[in-house]
């Protein structure tokens, strides 16, 4: 895969790092995955070794997690 | 300022991201800082908020820290 996933929830610290790594990585170059809504996504973010939100899994596979807003299992709920 | 500052202290953890983040913006778009050697840039980092390394500072002067690898403190010793 060529592009990076940025996996958030939609809480204020994703909403502003989202527009950060926009900015910084070019929106054509991201994938934006809200897996508070998008919750069968929740599986692929967790294999992918993330942890909490707001994320960036980069296309060569490594985590980056960006700040924090909610852990997964907040997500989960 | 139109680049980004990666702020890094040497960890290994920084090193993985140093490497993410220049793949992903580019060599050219941002400035490498390790604070562990170049302690004079500590202050600086402080005033850009930056908490914990690797950190980086966008041009717009949003701080994300990504994953963890030492607190400011701790490299200030």
């Amino acid at each position: 895969m060529s592009k990076s996933i940025f996996y958030h929830a939609g809480c204020p610290v994703c909403v502003s790092a989202e527009h950060d790594i926009i900015d910084l990585v070019g929106s054509d170059n991201v994938d934006i995955v809200n897996i508070g809504e998008d919750r069968n996504r929740i599986a692929d973010a967790e294999a992918a070794g993330v942890q909490s939100v707001p994320a960036l899994v980069t296309p060569n596979g490594n985590t980056l997690h960006l700040n924090f807003g909610a852990s997964i299992e907040d997500v989960k709920g």
